[in-house]
């Protein structure tokens, strides 16, 4: 089983092996330049449905599929599920995933949740109580900007700092170790929140930094480790602006990561040529990336070690109308193969 | 460690122990019939915040304290949290926990949180990996009532089915088994969701019904066990009206609960005096009642097993607005001495 190395750094003892990831994206990360990681890219936007909201639901739905047909799993092979998004109440999961019939555990890390239920089923997996644990989220455009910011046919104009919430969602699922096979878990940390007093609904990426930051700081200490150890460090949706607060926040700290540091939000479009500002956000973006593109990465031994850190700002619309800032939280997982 | 015996139902090796709880809540619940079981009751509904979304979020730092306090220990003793609440994007949780700098597992499961929660303490303590873990979680009235119905200035007639949202929190710490020692969590079953097709926003105890139902004859026909071996089955807020469905869904199954069943909702308002309509809801509900009412019991001897069912409905105004119905979730956590 994990064992505890510190107050919240885990070192799996049989890292959980990554059995069958999946990433489905929209027109947009279709038009980016990891367009050919994608499984599936979808040119409606509303997948078929009549809502965005439904439309997520869909999009989710479909990935997970996706993750089990890859598997060659039925979705009676799942024990259970952990998953999360970023619509209140979590209505993509409880929604789109409803009826699959599998056990479900919820949970909520704004854009940090793929680190999350992936930390979470590999604690469980490692625990020997797992058998095939699938992780989960996703996020969408067009239901994120309705909730979070302006419906799109206000047609309100985002500022330079602002992100692009990926319509995209990545699934993958976990069994116990099996010997040489990989990707694996390896460890994690489990973030705590960390608030600077950002208040800003369009920089994301400044009020998510310093949990960023945090996280990779207390795994790398706790572990004894520097950044060399690993090939990549790779945060969720810092964007191009959060990132360069990462970088240096690390910094003061004597942490260089700028020579191995990659940020989904700044890969999965190409910033400078579409329309996306300071890159992308939304659960949606890391668990794409990582499920589309990094799992590949390391399965076929161009990376032997990450640290998958995706970043969530704890964002909700009332209390930014309250006067309060946003806290932000990043969870740190370590895979390799 | 733990065992998993079935799909989705776990048995605990070496229990792990609820060393400390509390509970705290509002003037009605403080004027209901486990007045006297509340660690603290507070007159004041906006606990002396600005706005609804606030006094929440302080009644929940309160309870974790409170918690806290009552087991001797600090929040640097505490390796982790796991909490989560109904107020959009967990907000409750994110900015009420902020300052106790505690690394955080954000979860949502509508309200069936306590249950979520402590599932998640104990599995993750049995597992060797907690030290000490917190798992908590709360609702307010007024906050509530905003963001799921209407705004309380509307003054809105509440129909015969509606409950009323507990403004209430409870909070516990779990830690590694001690012999002798108890309350203990001894096995757990994940719920799944189950949506019968309800749309009635002031029915909850419909909608989450079925999903009681589900888990509690699972976790039953997983061990091989009967209602006989409980000394109570104890559901979060169905009400009198879903508690009257739950016994009549189990006993379709040949399961007869009656003569052992409790529901939180009714429990902690005097249904025929207090208006509250079919019963109390809310995360608050069943984590004040667990942790001021039912763990002391548990303690003192005169309960020696309970299966504790929070139950949770995954309702959205937005979905419920687009015709979608209302699913429910509820996970089986047991706990005895």
């Amino acid at each position: 089983m994990a064992e505890r190395i510190s107050r919240n750094t885990f070192i799996m003892d049989s890292p959980p092996l990554i059995r069958s990831y999946a990433a489905i994206g929209g027109k947009m990360e279709g038009e980016g330049p990891l367009s050919k990681c994608f499984d599936q890219i979808y040119e409606d936007a509303y997948f078929g449905q009549e809502t965005w909201e439904k439309a997520e639901g869909e999009l989710i739905r479909l990935t997970v599929l996706k993750a089990l047909e890859k598997g060659n799993l039925s979705k009676d092979d799942i024990n259970f599920m952990i998953a999360g998004d970023l619509m209140n109440q979590c209505t993509t999961t409880s929604y789109g995933l409803r009826d699959l019939e599998i056990p479900l555990i919820c949970v909520y890390g704004a854009c940090s949740t793929m680190s999350e239920s992936l930390m979470l089923a590999a604690l469980m997996t490692d625990s020997g109580i797992g058998g095939n644990v699938a992780a989960a989220t996703s996020s969408h455009f067009c239901s994120a900007e309705r909730q979070f910011r302006f419906p799109l046919s206000y047609g309100g104009v985002r500022t330079p700092t602002a992100q692009w919430t990926c319509t995209a969602s990545g699934a993958c699922v976990l069994s116990p170790h099996e010997e040489g096979k990989g990707p694996v878990v390896k460890a994690a940390t489990i973030g705590k929140i960390i608030d600077m007093g950002v208040t800003d609904a369009n920089n994301m990426g400044a009020a998510m930094a310093p949990a960023a930051a945090y996280v990779i700081k207390t795994h790398l200490q706790d572990r004894k480790m520097s950044p060399e150890d690993f090939d990549l460090i790779v945060t969720g949706d810092l964007g191009r602006v959060g990132g360069t607060l990462l970088i240096e926040l690390l910094g003061k700290d004597g942490i260089d990561i700028a020579s191995r540091y990659k940020d989904c939000g700044t890969m999965i479009y190409n910033t400078s040529e579409q329309d996306v500002h300071a890159g992308g956000s939304g659960c949606g973006c890391s668990a794409s990336v990582l499920c589309g593109y990094f799992l590949d990465k390391i399965k076929c031994g161009e990376y032997k070690n990450i640290l998958f850190c995706a970043t969530g700002a704890l964002m909700s619309p009332t209390l930014t109308q309250q006067g309060e800032s946003i806290p932000g939280i990043s969870h740190a997982v370590h895979i390799g193969c």
